[in-house]
């Protein structure tokens, strides 16, 4: 959301007012200077600092252990050179920022710190590396760091951030968990440790104390349940009550906890963020107010010619109508001028999408209206526009599924494949001739596209296919008119909120994406330092006797071997990639994976995994499912905004509105025409004569993340006349703030 | 908390009022009518009752598949005993509710149904037995409905209601769920099955649909990852891609979704029942109000004899400057007579725990007081009184856990055990010399006694182990002291929110106990009529060949034989609830007994076990996890009540209370006796001359239930002069009311 800061509409502000303000604002505005802040957002310049990050992050493939090998010298180049662009980005950042807030953000002397330290790395490794010393290439660690600081990628920073916050709550919690492992291991060595106990494996059961902490710690993962107390259960029945006890208190309600605290701690720093983010906004506004005010009456006002050269600068792109009809919405009274609350709500409302339409008819009609109106063609349109239509295709789709589960070698099923692609096809043509063509595959409508996509693709691909003889891509074209399914599924009512915050969330799991690649990345290169070319993966068959040890002979008659998981190790960032996606998902994997690097290195590599454990798990995990949760309370309390209401019945007060109904909302807007058409009645209403010809519906409240939600929340609860706490107050706000501790409570001692 | 409905006051006040009021009554209230509902919810009765369910529940111990076996007869009778136990609970609950509501209740119909079908059941298979034809005892299955149904349960049954009330939401996702597996199962199929690919075992991988959509389905429990995953990436690093995707979307992001929408609907339930039971309350004490008043001037009030002797009915065990003490509160003017407001808190008043603390001298002071008093002596209490004290007890429990994790078959460490005993014991006497030891080990000083049991239990251990000299116990005994730190943990500052709120979840862990056992228990009992003797553990030690396929040769060279699962059965109830508990934790568990079971009986055994994971890993273990969120929520957000504000208030003003440190809050109160000394300077304060002699302190918050919490938030914000709706409305609230929709949004389409 471009405006939610209002640093833009500041900075316009000060660009389309006299010079004579321009005491009042807290920076320099010359044109030059704002030419360099446009220069610096700007989306080329975006484009290439990710394009610099991506190269700087993906050099690991090509180092040593390399996906593709390059020399040394290659890669060392490449990296000078993404931090020579990593650096003029920071000075091109210093130059738009006053120097005092440029030298006290930290991310600032993050890169700054990161860049030299890279360098020192890069100048050592290279002179070791010309005297054929090989040596550890440490500062490839950091290159997340880029990717974390630069300004752009302020939600994976956020992220870290209540991350960071989290840690101290999490810790306690964690040391009193760690207390209580304890405890049950000191337990379990006396109850067990002398029983002379095998495991499966036939080796000691339960006799070093470090083990029994290791075991203990991964059964809180529920990996090594139940194999773990089959011994003591098989020994005697009651020691079962044992790891009942232990696996209620440590996995059930330790790692609830662990979940609770997370989750608490996000909602605080997020409502926290979100309050700040709230306040700097409605302060900005009020100085972009105070620049451009003049008196009228009593009162302070922006003039309409003003606000009207103001939004044009911060939304260049906008239609008059659009405009015309913000202009209509601000200024109530026509008084050609609009007032402070008005002025306030300026970013809200051109936050909010309204969708311009065109009411155009169907160029069959133009052409020919008299075949297209006649009742043959309008029986075919009622038909094509009829719920029964819809269900027939959804029955012929089903049929196809089942179809393609069957075996395909039969001649008749690959026969009804050419029907049922023909079948599709002959929709599509339906619908065409039916929905006027440009509405249909209007911008909006994402399905249309999609629909359209996956029969041509399935066509083509059956095409070649046919031509070509291949069975190669047989299967996945057979597939494609499935996925037309999906859209049917996701847009049936009752899923209704879950798909729709399903859709909400999508941008924030990309951010959560860019946070688990930052530990991936850190964790993949210390595990390709500590465990590369351990296990070899070589003979997919497994028939030579090097393959069935994973080239280590340490690995011989290990579990690791035996299930074949030779494959996942550390020789490459691909593999290591993988390998953590594993152990995030824990399970089995993580103790055969520990035991299996535990072989081949020495003991302590368990704690490389028990590490990846706390780190993953414990905090990530639990933050994105305290992230799902807190997207579903949201939309559960979903309202629309005042500003919202305010622009839609003023739409309506103008009589350009397209009549929203409930049920049509999330389902696809084919016939935006047909419902035009009826509207077009009442054409001699005067209100309209500044924005004939169009219509204006308010976008659909889907695509809307979690964050302006909130936002929009809060906002909702900051006073229109409220002028907000002082700058700095604002800026160190803490969550702390938000549950002020009782007053009574401390007077009552 | 027995006030918390309101239903004694109004019987009380019934009770203690004139004949006259009587016609204001909606219920008999005959001095034999409220004889007998006090019969009816004595202790005995509801023990008698318990005691019927659990023998009713642990039939399944002594019949066919039995632990212990006994004859048809015996456990008929015994069932057929318990069965006219409920009847007659039932008659009298009917005698003591008016008719209409007693035959709308479902939970009495439950009852009286089940018993009919239990007594159907029991003859058909009695009379069958008796011509040695084995059937079916279905009925067994219907057992817990009795726990379930009892007045006494509310809890279980609220949590069966609250699931309930989820299952149409959680059932969309999970047709969205299974939607998504089944489309990622086709694509699988196609993907995969043609490739020729063996899975470690050497079977097929992935050629057969229902297969797929079995190991699907328990990849999203982690069982099977990564194995599922090693042929397809064995074959092609790109397939791993297929594997991520499906992770993400249906392991983390649809599990997540099941979270949200349980936790939301659980919130949403529990809040709907806290505002009934709050306004139902407060609708019960405006009847006791209007009962007893009586005019004064304009208002109406209770004179302060009735409500005296209100008190007195309700809490026969209060004690008198107890009662004074509330009286003061109530009566604030002292104008002899309590007005309405205050009347309507009485339930809020007798809920709160006032301890009442008589200070007293240490024995030994009034025995020999110059020898206590002496200079050696004041250094000796003012040393054990200190922090550092506890510390170096701390740092001697610390190394005692060193001793233990070493080998103690060492001389020396052995003897060791008899230092650290020492030292337990000379502190003990040390701290008796130093506290007063009735304070010491008053009734609310848990912690003091756990303290002295262990340093006790430790002692006798020791010593009988010395003079039996068997190895046996000895491994106990040593552990004991270490218990010693738990308390030192818990108490910890830090930790104070998480533990006291551990504790305050408590009881209510208790209720989600009682509910596993109704769904263990139904399934337990279903997989015993399936699985019975399909598979047999017999030697520990796996040597014989029948061992070792678990007595069934369908197992031979099964990874369920193989990992040595034979005693994972259901040829008892004790067994089958271990492997229910195992299938909670999920883990590679599921997939192994799954499979097992499936070799030994059919394919369709699996049905089992994925109906389990249904049912408990995806409702209750999400509910249990909701919880957990909610309790940890209510606790940070915890606000000591207005009420318990007005009491210490009071005691404060009265010049009776304790000063209560925040530091010291949540710490052993040892030393309540040496904050007393400091108070009795200021005696001759006249406003105390009814209390004389005794202190007054709140007990601390933190034995509470989130219940109670939640109904005393929502009871703040109903206004003390509200009446509240009628009784009809309160029985119809629907957590839909809580949640008004936005009205703007109907009107401005």
């Amino acid at each position: 959301e471009r405006w939610d800061s209002g640093t833009n509409l500041l900075l316009a502000a000060a660009y389309v007012s006299d010079a004579q303000y321009n005491r009042n604002i807290p920076f320099e505005t010359s044109p030059q200077a704002i030419r360099l802040y446009y220069f610096y957002n700007h989306w080329t310049m975006q484009v290439a600092i990710y394009f610099f990050i991506c190269v700087d992050l993906s050099l690991a493939l090509f180092e040593e252990p390399a996906l593709f090998p390059l020399p040394f010298l290659a890669t060392s180049l490449a990296e000078v050179l993404c931090l020579m662009a990593f650096f003029g980005r920071l000075v091109h950042f210093a130059k738009v920022t006053p120097q005092m807030v440029f030298w006290k953000d930290t991310k600032n002397i993050c890169i700054m710190v990161t860049i030299v330290l890279t360098l020192i790395d890069l100048i050592i490794c290279g002179s070791l590396e010309a005297v054929n010393i090989h040596s550890v290439r440490w500062s490839r660690a950091l290159r997340p760091v880029f990717l974390i600081n630069f300004p752009e990628s302020r939600q994976i920073r956020r992220t870290f951030r209540s991350i960071r916050n989290t840690l101290p709550d999490i810790l306690y919690v964690f040391l009193l968990f760690m207390f209580s492992v304890l405890i049950f291991s000191l337990m379990a060595l006396k109850l067990f440790g002398d029983r002379g106990l095998k495991t499966v494996e036939g080796l000691p059961y339960f006799t070093n104390i470090l083990d029994i902490v290791f075991e203990l710690y991964v059964l809180v993962t529920t990996a090594n349940s139940p194999d773990v107390m089959m011994p003591a259960y098989n020994f005697n029945w009651w020691y079962s009550l044992y790891f009942i006890t232990y696996i209620i208190i440590n996995t059930y309600i330790f790692m609830s906890v662990f979940l609770a605290v997370v989750y608490n701690n996000y909602r605080k720093h997020l409502k926290n963020e979100i309050r700040k983010l709230a306040y700097l906004k409605r302060h900005k506004m009020i100085e972009a107010f105070n620049i451009l005010k003049v008196q009228v009456g009593t009162e302070f006002v922006v003039m309409e010619a003003q606000w009207r050269r103001l939004a044009k600068v911060v939304a260049p792109h906008i239609s008059s109508p659009h405009l015309e009809l913000l202009l209509r919405i601000s200024d109530e009274g026509q008084k050609g001028h609009v007032d402070k609350v008005n002025f306030l709500r300026l970013p809200d409302l051109l936050n909010i999408q309204v969708v311009t339409i065109n009411v155009k008819r169907h160029p069959l009609e133009d052409w020919m209206p008299r075949v297209y109106q006649s009742s043959a063609s309008l029986l075919v349109q009622r038909i094509v526009r009829h719920r029964i239509f819809v269900w027939v295709y959804d029955v012929i789709i089903l049929i196809n599924a089942i179809f393609i589960a069957l075996d395909e070698k039969n001649p008749f099923i690959s026969h009804a494949e050419w029907l049922f692609l023909s079948l599709y096809i002959i929709e599509i043509l339906l619908k065409l001739y039916t929905y006027e063509p440009r509405a249909y595959f209007g911008r909006k409508q994402f399905w249309n596209w999609f629909d359209m996509l996956i029969i041509m693709a399935a066509l083509v691909a059956t095409l070649a296919n046919t031509t070509i003889q291949s069975g190669q891509c047989h299967c996945f074209t057979l597939q494609l008119p499935l996925c037309r399914l999906v859209p049917e599924a996701l847009l049936y009512p009752r899923f209704r909120v879950i798909v729709t915050t399903l859709i909400n969330i999508g941008p924030t799991i990309l951010t959560f994406g860019g946070l688990v690649l930052v530990v991936y990345y850190v964790f993949a290169i210390i595990g390709m330092e500590a465990f590369r070319g351990k296990v070899r993966f070589s003979d997919p068959n497994f028939t030579s006797p090097d393959a069935l040890v994973c080239g280590n002979p340490a690995l011989k008659d290990s579990a690791f071997a035996r299930d074949r998981y030779c494959k996942n190790n550390f020789n490459d960032l691909a593999s290591s990639f993988i390998v953590l996606m594993e152990l995030t998902v824990v399970n089995q994997c993580l103790l055969l994976l520990a035991g299996g690097f535990a072989l081949v290195t020495h003991q302590a590599a368990k704690l490389y995994f028990i590490g990846f454990h706390i780190v993953v798990v414990i905090l990530i995990v639990n933050i994105f499912i305290a992230f799902i949760l807190e997207a579903f309370f949201v939309a559960y309390s979903l309202e629309k905004s005042e500003v919202e209401t305010a622009i839609e019945k003023k739409i309506q007060e103008l009589g350009v509105g397209i009549q929203e109904e409930e049920m049509q909302d999330g389902k696809l807007i084919d016939n935006v025409d047909a419902k035009d058409s009826g509207f077009s009645g009442d054409d001699g209403d005067n209100k309209r004569k500044d924005l004939k010809g169009l219509y204006f519906r308010i976008a659909s409240k889907k695509y809307r993340t979690v964050d302006a939600l909130l936002q929009q929340m809060f906002e909702s609860e900051i006073a229109p006349e409220e002028e907000g706490p002082s700058l700095d107050e604002i800026l160190n706000f803490s969550p702390g703030d938000m549950y002020p501790k009782n007053p009574n409570f401390e007077n009552s001692a």
